[in-house]
């Protein structure tokens, strides 16, 4: 692997992708001056799209004649679908059969062909290696080969273009394939700027292996940010991460929800929780940027919006936007307008009712009530409750 | 008013606002070939600091030092704010009590002094007025104001700059103030280029006006557009309005919602609903836009993530990403795990179970059982109801 590999990435995929500019981000951390690199607005949503079609652009005539095989149920899926197509190749996805429908139609309309496996992503792994080995396709690998990685590090030319005089660029890391790009464009032009890699706690496969000073996998990974929930990195990657970062930080869960939260009111901008760990490491100061000019990486934006609903939702909660209430109320006419018109009168926006009979409390006429109500802070909420225990109600 | 005001508000506002780059939306309607143009990214979150920095330029020394007051809890506001401070102009901004404390903050942090005026909107319009008279005050009309609209204007000169072959112009409207500033620069530039207004079902002040050919009152509004909920257009953007524009239509709530979705999954935009009002107009086709060019502007961003929240789980319901199951159960030991495995087998996941005694069920020993569960799309849906009425289930 050398500079020279990125650079002819780059020239082949001049035409094919689209330039993303840097955005700035002031306020996601008032102490740092931080740039966001959005590859989610990248073609297929993510950066996968630039490793993939370099990769493919490198087979031979006979190898393109054939067709490329790769496994996955999430971003590399669309990259390599949609390189493949541009490059006039075909593509066959092996995907496991309950992978989210949404995934496999975005998949599909990229132009892959697509190949439900029974089990799990291991058996869809496995039906891959076997295609290749029957129908003598290429495999596509997400990220430890050496052309995925010079494609990835494209990313890294173009932050030094962009931003000449950057301190610090925050890359997520699953696999190793973008931070490893990354990290090699830029310490190979200047060494002077940091590259930290970022991971969820839940899935801290580099880091471990970093630390450990050898390759390491996970029994399992868990996390929200399903795009680097990767068990184990590559032995290419690891080299290549281990000898190159400043360092490998992790973030956790509230931490990567708090980041999505934070891009989408500051930003307008929708990343998944791949994308946003970048960010929340540069948020929380997980990694020197104070006083700095730093760049995250946001490598997608792919986010299943059930999941974006859950996220909103345990923002809104941290951020007592919204609240739950439980009463005990005596079982009498007239007591639920009562907490209504409290709740009303001091701006609290009910947006749920349960009100039932409670046959564990202490009287048999007791009821219990429970709202869910919208607030503005945690202050507004600590109103309502006092205002409610003023008069007479009983909060559980 | 001129095309030279308009030209002059550009040299003005070159160095103060942000570039924001047509992005392409193939996906938003198949039909048509649709751009957008995404002030959600200016700074403020909206196009609004465009008019307000430009109007503020133009007073006069002396007007300059006393300083300027507005009446806004939205947009304008922050767009005031923002341009006074970089005018280095004192700003005044009086909003109503209930006004939402993240607006409150957010016009705050650009550098404005809040006036919270006990009542509603017209209470602290009248306010805003009387500060103007008691202090000098300029005051800084949101929409019915030369210099505002000349300011918002910009836009349309940069959208012919962008995309200098684009057939249709397709323009959110409240007051008209952002319509009538593209539709005049277009017109007078390049009047082939068809400019439509776009108000949501809930307040068509505009569109009913134009219809009845004199500027009308409406006597309320409803709309999720919060930014665009607007009584009556002002006489000047009627006039202009109404002479250039080539139409006005009208867009429901649920398509407002599926707009904001569509924005979100395939474009990773945040916009609010105001601003969503023209990709709404070109998704379901109440614009010409079919086989043409045409750009939508996406006005604004900021949207409460409580709305936001709101928006998602209507749209996961529509596309039967959620639902909700409710079952007549024998009130005996293991009904609620022979339902979950059901479901599960089926890969429906449960998020929400509700288990209780129906008092009105015909048999008093019956339960009642209600689920949420996720689900992939309105088949699964289907197929998760036939498993469970095949095993003997009743489902309301």
């Amino acid at each position: 692997m050398t500079l020279d590999d990125i650079y002819k990435a780059r020239y082949v995929l001049n035409k094919v992708i689209r330039t993303t500019n840097l955005i700035p981000a002031s306020r996601l951390n008032p102490e740092a001056d931080i740039w966001l690199k959005p590859e989610c607005l990248q073609l297929t949503g993510s950066f996968k799209v630039r490793g993939a079609y370099y990769r493919i652009s490198q087979l031979t005539p006979e190898e393109k004649k054939r067709g490329v095989v790769a496994c996955s149920a999430g971003n590399h899926a669309q990259g390599v679908a949609l390189g493949a197509t541009q490059a006039g190749v075909k593509s066959i996805i092996c995907l496991p059969e309950g992978a989210p429908i949404s995934k496999v139609e975005a998949t599909r309309r990229y132009g892959a062909e697509i190949c439900l496996v029974p089990g799990v992503y291991d058996d869809a792994y496995r039906r891959a290696l076997e295609l290749r080995d029957e129908m003598g396709y290429a495999f596509v690998h997400p990220f430890d080969d050496e052309n995925v990685i010079a494609g990835q590090g494209t990313i890294g030319l173009e932050l030094l273009d962009q931003l000449p005089d950057v301190d610090v660029v925050v890359v997520p890391i699953g696999g190793g394939g973008l931070a490893s790009g990354i990290v090699y464009a830029i310490k190979s032009l200047n060494p002077k700027v940091e590259v930290w890699g970022v991971q969820a706690a839940g899935a801290p496969s580099m880091f471990n292996s970093i630390r450990n000073k050898t390759v390491m996998a996970l029994d399992s990974v868990n996390t929200i940010a399903d795009g680097i929930a990767v068990k184990k990195p590559g032995s290419l990657t690891y080299d290549i991460c281990s000898r190159y970062l400043d360092g490998v930080v992790t973030v956790t869960e509230d931490e990567i929800c708090a980041a999505i939260l934070a891009l989408i009111e500051q930003q307008k901008m929708v990343a998944e929780g791949a994308g946003a760990v970048s960010v929340a490491a540069a948020m929380f100061n997980k990694v020197p940027v104070k006083g700095r000019k730093a760049i995250c990486v946001v490598s997608g934006g792919n986010v299943d919006v059930t999941i974006l609903n859950r996220v909103i939702n345990r923002g809104l909660v941290q951020g007592g936007r919204i609240c739950t209430l439980t009463l005990e109320l005596e079982d009498k006419p007239g007591q639920l307008v009562a907490v209504s018109n409290i709740i009303a009168s001091i701006g609290g926006n009910v947006v749920n009712v349960r009100h039932e009979r409670n046959d564990d409390s202490e009287r048999v006429t007791d009821c219990q009530l429970t709202l869910k109500v919208e607030t503005r802070n945690a202050e507004h909420i600590e109103q309502i409750r006092q205002a409610l225990r003023d008069a007479g109600f009983k909060l559980i």
